[in-house]
């Protein structure tokens, strides 16, 4: 399929977003509306985003287990916010095992409400704090508009949950976790997040403060790629999470969460994808380097393999290297790798078998500028700097195309022209009225209020009033 | 909790499973019926086995994918077996965002239908073929009577998917899996499996032919412990799954799956564990040696720990290792890793330092004979092989006990007895009559036909009609 031209992402962004998925075969459309099969090619890709998580996660002390699926649904409607935030979402069972059950379960949308449950059992003492947990999972919510990856049914995550015995611990960590997205998003999806914190009317149902990393993809649209919740103690009243202090005193646990799902690949296809399809960050690419063989007949082939052969195992130890060994022409296989963004595609031919080279080609450099001759004695270690060069260089074309694309509007007449088609950032007094009456008038929400903040204060850029933040505008997914 | 004695197996062996999955933290009770979580300690484990294994389909050029949670319940209906089997075990959502849906979705039970379903579009020509796919997933069947890991109500498996162009391609691979698993059992978690085919009334739901690996458990009852399936074209025909052969002839495919659950760590706990708690095997413990501080005052501790600290540094690279540095008595360390099962233990004191020496202390072998003066400079070398040691030991002690419990009585009498508390390795006509017979009259099934038969012929132990294979009767989980 992949030989087809994508539609390009001028003409029709959505359309081209769908295609690359497609025809990179990520992933493709579930027989259930609004659910997705991830296929291989995607599956890889979130299997490498795990690791990088997980390896940090690991690092923070944070523990993985798992949770149950079902929930019986009284538990989401403890939390008042909880429920009311959560309730239209909700896919119910009501039929187990051919009978019709005298509690409906729901189906988790998240899994706030059980830990809670768990943790007033396991939780007694502050000795038992702080507990730091993590759950690998999927979850259910019932969205009416989807998109693959971005907004499904049923997407795949992972839920942070953590209890401490202080406020001030709590919301440490809940920033803590929160750097550890951002340093990810950055380093490994080379992805230019902008961490921050959530207005009151965007925060998560239940939170005290909700805290997030937003991203502008190539249309210039704000993608919620990842957030942190401190959830104060209204979890632990709700669900009687208590613990003895050390002064002996029985105190509400403090508790956070915090998520990054399959989004996130919705993202990396956004900032990085080009009219020729995926371009993925080496760090995460599941293949970083593909070999093709060059030859017109069986004489050329016999001398290009065995180099091939060679070159693929000495790659192998420090290169996810493949060979693409298809019966296709060399040209229908640059333009799949392509499609389905493997960084660096090496070819090899009789001429380079003689002259003891290799040609380099970056997917991320289109045509010629983006190629070079590379001897084979020094392919590794050429093929990672390469690697390296091109996983930052991404990280620096975003950045470029973000803040070329991130203006200061100074009144509110600029502001509704620049969130048209860039992030808007501004002056803001914080009222969920005037964020309400901004949205109505321009469809852009607040996206964050930047962790970093220029000090002083300024006038709300759609009302007047003063304001003491500022904070990004834009639409968003 | 874990200084408290536990029930010995001998008084219950069902009350001690409990309490070891308890007291090791392993999982806990969900406020679902049915339904557990699984802590930390268990959690890790199952990360241990999901690695194990993925090294190994990886290898057999099997890709991991993500298939949805939610299944049309017509789905289901298609296969005609498949329904049998499945439908009295059914959770099934009926409201989705506040509405009754207008087809009820059910949560997979397997996945044999949604990949039928995909894969009738994916798969057009032999060059598709083989496609060789694993799913790592939660599934739900609604199961009346439930046990923690046994048998629950959602369990964590992988379920792998593979589609041919020929009968014997994919029966050789639904045999080629079934040995990735015994390899798995027997190496890896140290439980000598019967690799095995299924009898017609225990086969999967839809199969033509299962495969099983089956394991005796410390209470000498079997544990069936991974399937592998020979579907046939059955769910090709079902779902319409066509390819266009070499031959340009329109085929059904033939596929197989195979599956391996969380069921597995409860068959660890059985087979190896004592009345002291859980035996973990090397190469699966999410720690694998544990260090021990000794000292009575602060001059010991001070000599201790540095010496300590530079022993776990050393032992890091190549071990599992963690210090336990909690302000507990050595006595409730000690009972407290016995408890959870961390095969080495590497105590350290004030005279282990002045000696230049470390005790290790086997969890598998217990008192004095387990214990060893271990010179410090040699620890890394020490502790590696004292592991490989305790791994081949673990196999060696369920291989003998297996063996010492399974018979070959010559009279259906005698057949009787053994089945009260042993394996019984038998003559068997195959018939379904005879197999429903003999279960009624003695609650033993037939756990499998043994890939390996002694060859000839005899007389079925029950009909004594002619038999030509011979069969492992057991009572089972």
């Amino acid at each position: 399929m992949s030989e087809l031209k994508l539609t390009p992402r001028s003409e029709d962004y959505s359309k081209w977003y769908n295609q690359v998925i497609m025809r990179a075969q990520l992933a493709d459309y579930a027989p259930v509306r609004g659910c997705m099969v991830i296929r291989p090619s995607g599956y890889a890709l979130w299997e490498n985003i795990q690791q990088a998580l997980d390896r940090r996660f690991k690092a923070a002390a944070v523990e993985n287990a798992y949770f149950p699926l079902l929930i019986p649904k009284s538990f989401l409607e403890k939390e008042k916010e909880h429920v009311e935030g959560f309730s239209p979402e909700l896919a119910v069972v009501t039929i187990g095992g051919g009978e019709v059950l005298d509690e409906p379960l729901v189906v988790r949308p998240t899994s706030e409400t059980i830990l809670g449950h768990m943790w007033a059992n396991w939780i007694k003492s502050y000795r038992d704090l702080p507990m730091r947990l993590n759950l690998w999972n999927n979850v259910v919510r019932w969205e009416l508009r989807t998109r693959l990856f971005l907004r499904t049914l049923e997407f795949l995550w992972q839920e942070g949950h953590c209890a401490y015995s202080s406020a001030a611990e709590a919301e440490a960590e809940t920033i803590q976790m929160l750097n550890v997205y951002t340093d990810f998003a950055v380093n490994d999806a080379a992805i230019p997040v902008i961490p921050g914190r959530k207005s009151e009317s965007e925060k998560f149902a239940g939170a005290v403060r909700s805290y997030t990393i937003e991203a502008m993809m190539g249309d210039k649209k704000a993608l919620q790629s990842g957030t942190s919740h401190f959830l104060g103690q209204n979890f632990a009243k709700a669900f009687d999470i208590k613990f003895l202090s050390k002064d002996n005193q029985l105190e509400h646990a403090w508790t956070t969460s915090w998520g990054l799902s399959t989004r996130m690949i919705g993202g990396i296809i956004m900032v990085h994808g080009d009219d020729q399809g995926l371009k993925l960050p080496p760090k995460l690419a599941p293949i970083q380097a593909v070999i093709i063989p060059i030859f017109k007949n069986d004489a050329e082939k016999s001398k290009v393999i065995p180099v091939i052969d060679q070159l693929r195992q000495q790659l192998a130890e420090t290169v996810r290297v493949k060979v693409d060994d298809r019966e296709e022409t060399p040209g229908f296989k640059f333009n799949d790798w392509e499609m389905r963004g493997v960084p660096l595609r090496i070819e090899v031919g009789p001429k380079d078998v003689e002259k003891g080279t290799v040609v380099f080609a970056r997917r991320d450099v289109p045509g010629r500028e983006g190629k070079s001759f590379v001897p084979q004695a020094g392919i590794v270690e050429a093929a990672r700097s390469a690697l390296v060069t091109i996983q930052s260089d991404l990280l620096k074309r975003a950045t470029e195309f973000r803040d070329a694309h991130t203006h200061e509007p100074k009144s509110y007449a600029e502001f509704k022209a620049v969130v048209e088609d860039s992030f808007a950032r501004v002056w803001w007094c914080g009222d969920r009225q005037c964020e309400a009456d901004i949205k109505e008038e321009t469809k852009a929400t607040t996206r964050c209020i930047p962790l970093e903040q220029p000090g002083g204060s300024g006038m709300c850029v759609h009302c007047g009033k003063p304001a003491q933040e500022v904070a990004i505008f834009a639409k968003a997914y």
